[in-house]
């Protein structure tokens, strides 16, 4: 199988306009078909806080009501994924924006109000592998931003990791997928602080029980190992600013 | 040659979520090949002034400065093309959002400074018709929102009556293109108030120097005549509520 290369990534890199350049130029320099999804979370925030809203989060993820859905369309699939797409085009790489909207191609569901009510928030039940796979073997590189809809006319907030997970596991079925999970630290850090070069479930579970991981890692590494066990040949996570140089170090995730 | 039927719709019916509901439902109706461009002017320039910012307008064209292209990109290639996707997948319709930078599919240059600074404004340079035939040919329905790309890494805001009349004539070498220009009156008005029939250039040129067509008016009605002298089948121009059925009055453009 032919490899996919796919990177996510996070809100932070996204935020330092030097940085994203630097990302975008080493993921455009990737000579295999690939794909990129990002997150865009603090933007969003600050968005939400020039309108005069506050923003309301839980374990890492967007409590989204009907005037933050707002805000995220906007910051998500339009600003960032513009600049992103138009950033790639500047350096040869010719990338097309998607949120799972357009071209039908992720459909998710509301998610049910159990304990917390999260609002407009998706979760993906199906990705259109056919219709990426129809975009990569034409040499375009699709960009996700992390919005999806339900296929009668709502949009809804995803959580980007999930979504680069379920994307991953979509194409693998096509592709050798190769997913890379980039965010502001060199990897998963133990309690002393240094890059583990390796976590299975086992150290995640303990490392959650001493709130070594704790917040949005959690969903992250879950993210992680789902990805993992479905059919996605390698998952890793490192440094946005690590992309550049492959050696430097990750943490691989293992089963 | 194939007939490819080209609607723009304005910044009115958008700000309007029941008329936007039947414009799409309609639109959607339409068995031909078709491509959806939006403006949003109004929802842009209410933005601006919850942000704080000040819409500066000039005979129908805004004055896009660095926040105020933020604005229009948000607003413009997210919140209401993101929308109008989600919405025309509820009604069975395929849709796609486009910018001018994914897939690289329409290229400007910012506006040179001569009298007016119009800032982040780009005039339209090259469309890729062969990419938009090639979504058209496998069922994908194009939204396009009026924001372009230098190839150099920045996005531009575009007169979005430009962009229709600049993609109807690029696609009039593969199809029978038919354009028709929504706005939020029937077509274009005599000093009466009637909807004329037909407008040809010299009437044009008479009702401008009556003052009976101005501002957003006058671009408008330029693109109309542009698109028709360069290869488009037929320019209309119509109420958004018109659209539904299709024998209601409007203005053909004539040369």
């Amino acid at each position: 199988m032919k490899k996919l290369e796919i990177l996510k990534i996070g809100g932070k890199v996204i935020d330092d306009k030097e940085k994203l350049t630097s990302v975008l130029a080493a993921f455009a320099a990737i000579n295999t078909p690939k794909i990129l999804i990002h997150g865009g979370g603090s933007k969003a925030s600050k968005m939400e806080q020039k309108l005069g809203l506050i923003p309301n989060m839980v374990e890492g993820r967007r409590i989204t009501d009907e005037y933050s859905i707002e805000v995220v369309i906007m910051v998500y699939a339009g600003l960032i994924n513009k600049n992103i797409v138009a950033g790639l085009q500047g350096v040869g790489c010719n990338a097309l924006g998607l949120s799972g909207a357009d071209g039908n191609v992720i459909l998710s569901e509301k998610r049910p109000v159990n304990k917390i009510d999260y609002g407009f928030v998706g979760d993906v039940t199906s990705v259109n592998s056919v219709f990426i796979s129809s975009l990569i073997e034409t040499r375009i590189t699709p960009v996700f931003s992390a919005i999806t809809h339900d296929g009668n006319g709502q949009l809804l907030n995803t959580n980007a990791d999930t979504m680069a997970s379920e994307i991953a596991v979509a194409m693998s079925g096509i592709y050798e997928v190769h997913l890379t999970l980039a965010f502001e630290k060199n990897g998963v850090l133990d309690a002393k602080g240094e890059v583990l070069a390796q976590i299975n479930e086992a150290s995640f579970n303990q490392l959650k029980k001493e709130g070594t991981v704790s917040d949005g890692m959690i969903p992250k590494l879950s993210n992680a190992f789902d990805a993992l066990k479905n059919g996605v040949q390698e998952v890793k996570l490192t440094s946005a600013e690590n992309l550049a140089g492959r050696n430097l170090p990750h943490t691989k995730i293992v089963i």
